[in-house]
């Protein structure tokens, strides 16, 4: 047989300095957007409108979601990162750094920054630095992932222990917001509702109100959009329980999706202060979502603020409700994301 | 709780002169036409082909199609007009203006033209006259809708009665024929078909032959690309039954792509004279169509007439077969939409 | 009630050198390509990235995925060739002859080549070749495909046999090579795989490792794409055992979707030598492939080479596997397809 098949990597291979130029360029383009306009039904009037966002930006060509690109960069490091990743275990410092345009081309880069070795001896933890590119050089992303990868071979010798100093939120003076973005004339009637950002208060929980029961042809669609080769997410033999495992993202996707309902001017993400798919999801499950706001800022562009978001989706709990007396993640929390939204002031 | 969730309004909210900017303009392009595509695998030349349209026309850009207008206008209406709604209850007056090309951007506006409250004092209907517009202010559509809607309180006091007096049929002389349209040379060999205006009679009922099943997946990645919210398409439990209620305008699409076979040259649609949402229509359903021809008319443009149509969806009865003994619509219609399509001579 | 529909033709209505213009030129565009990304996830990296792509060919534009070439222009074959097919037997001499870009519009024709009734009276066997092309007079594709279709009549005469003679392979030197494709610089940590030509060798068998399970959303929306009309692929009650069969292109796509892991260097498709369906398949099936590397040759284009494959998709069997004892096809195999990739050398 032969051996040219990509079986993935573990954690003997990893080690602090490690670059990874993860392969597959890709072209993102109105298809995509179309694509994910129909698996998400996102309204955000800023990738719905070329005659709203090009006013108001100096934008060439209408903008992809920032979760989309967020996918497509995480998708390409899956083979060189996760294949083999027994968990994905958390996200920091992740920063989208200029707009994706409709035909750009996406690359992405990673670099080791820390590991850790299990005590059990056969797995460790594995931190790396990924950055998103377009069109060769313009960075677009740029976070930190750490997973728990499987060792090849337990009797491997531990490597010594670098566990990355990460920050707990994106400074607001760290946020990078659309070069030409201007939000002095923004136009709330065609955003959807009035809510500016000095209308929200610190300590507000929103209840983003409907739900969507998922599917397991749209969580494949979506999770291949982004080319994410993870096999637990289309072959129902590769989990016990014979069912798919939903991409995390598709969640985080949705969540967003849905808090367009009482969130509809937190038009773009500048940046992810972490992030915990608390559960897992499956084809079935009803998901909803509520939202806490966490922080406020300006910002140096003309009307644009920024706001600080607790996004949790849930497969049934009351809006607010997110750990248990123990501490621990309640049962129907599927996601819990820290967030920076850019919103009129 | 924050109160910046949009829970839809009710019956008193409306008044007859009321007007309603709905949200979020929508750039539909290339990439929507490709989800049409997947979603009902229309064959009709003019959105098919840019070979075959442009020769034919004045367009600058592929064309989308007529219904994907029509659903994405109606989306914009649902979360200012249905999100409340118990009953879609009838169209009237609908006359498309205008192509929508690639690249166009909708927005959407209504008027409330009627309301009378039912006798029963929990509801009432509203009646609201709902106008699209491409880049601003080139008008692409208009129709008039009237829906059932909760009172937010059965004490409210009832409004004065206003019926609106709505055309059974668009008047031919109301179509609005695409700018520039010309089919003298048109090719039928292209087209699929040979049957042109003149061979079809008063009366006539085609029989589509083909039948689709309908599956979850599918419903809601089209109501989404349209930006529709409304809960029952998307949420088992918002309704008894634990089944998402498919969109109505999901049936309208997908028959019309049946009647491909047998109207094959009836390539755009020109107006709505009226339409039922006969029956509530799950996955699993196998949808088929039938169209009897109800009238024809010369129009202005070169070679180009007019055919008025009954579209039927079912879910199995014969061809033909509408209504019982008793005028009802039989259990298996879902749809019955009066419809003006355009065609060569 | 009204003859127009088409109900496809039988075996009488084919005779050796009967042309059949196929109805409904199609635009390929972005949109498609993204609609083929969600359903395949395919990871080439001519197809995913103009960046890539474009420094070593002389595309204008995006180029499409051959295999959604292919399928568009078997979709226009189906009203008139396999509408009433009991079975579509075999491909053969297929060759690529143009890179299909977006915005190209496709059109196909046939040519009945062949004619054999079958002993039983009912049914015979037609051979046609199918000629695809873009922009009304560019070659894109051609392929010859027969089929068994049931006889209108079984008393109507048994036309003269004629078995037209095929290669069994396409010639090395019959493969075209896209015009001003240049391989010499090729990037192949972009691409995904070190594996070039000179590292494969004949015989040499490649287990690709992922699976997907099938689901009836995504297949009915990739042949709605390419408007292929056949009945058995929507309809749930066109087929004993209530279940909607896959078209068998479908599976050819995946397989080859899957195949880039360890043949990521087979970046497009130059001919397909022969293919079968070996066994149904249906939503739930889990899909699996492997590749063996039949042959390699050079061509006249700079650093491209041709490396001709089997590649076999399966619903579980061991890679390698693919007839039993008896000569037949394991009841595991769903398709056997030999082609020529092309692949930097």
């Amino acid at each position: 047989m032969s051996g040219k098949t990509n079986q993935g990597h573990f954690f003997e291979d990893y080690h602090v300095g490690l670059k990874l130029n993860h392969a597959t360029p890709r072209t993102v383009h109105d298809g995509d957007a179309a694509m994910y306009q129909a698996l998400y039904g996102s309204r955000f009037a800023m990738q719905s409108s070329w005659d709203f966002a090009s006013p108001q930006s100096s934008l060439r060509n209408p903008v992809m979601d920032d979760l989309l690109v967020f996918h497509t960069v995480f998708g390409k490091t899956v083979p060189d990162v996760s294949l083999n990743a027994v968990a994905n275990l958390g996200y920091a410092e992740c920063r989208f750094l200029s707009s994706v345009e409709s035909g750009d081309t996406i690359q992405a880069y990673s670099e080791v920054i820390g590991v850790k070795e299990n005590s059990n001896g056969k797995t460790g933890i594995v931190w790396v630095r990924t950055k998103g590119f377009a069109n060769v050089d313009r960075p677009v992303l740029e976070y930190v992932r750490w997973v728990m990868v499987k060792k090849r071979d337990a009797a491997s010798p531990t490597p010594e222990t670098v566990v990355p100093d990460l920050a707990k939120v994106v400074a607001p003076d760290a946020l990078s917001v659309p070069a030409g973005l201007d939000w002095t004339r923004y136009d709330y009637t065609a955003a959807g509702e009035p809510h500016r950002l000095r209308d929200y208060t610190v300590g507000e929980v929103i209840d983003h109100v409907d739900g969507v029961t998922l599917t397991d042809a749209e969580h494949m669609m979506a999770t291949r959009l982004w080319q994410n080769t993870a096999k637990v997410h289309f072959d129902v033999t590769a989990r016990e329980g014979g069912k798919r495992l939903i991409y995390g993202g598709h969640i985080m996707s949705m969540a967003r999706a849905l808090s367009f309902n009482g969130l509809a001017n937190a038009q773009l993400i500048a940046a992810i202060n972490g992030g915990a798919h608390a559960n897992p999801a499956f084809a079935g499950d009803t998901v909803r979502a509520w939202s806490e706001v966490l922080d406020t800022t300006p910002t140096n562009a003309p009307g644009v603020g920024a706001i600080r978001l607790r996004l949790v989706a849930t497969k049934g709990g009351p809006a607010g409700a997110l750990r248990g007396e123990d501490g621990k993640y309640l049962p129907d929390v599927l996601l819990d994301l820290d967030y920076w939204a850019l919103m009129p002031v």
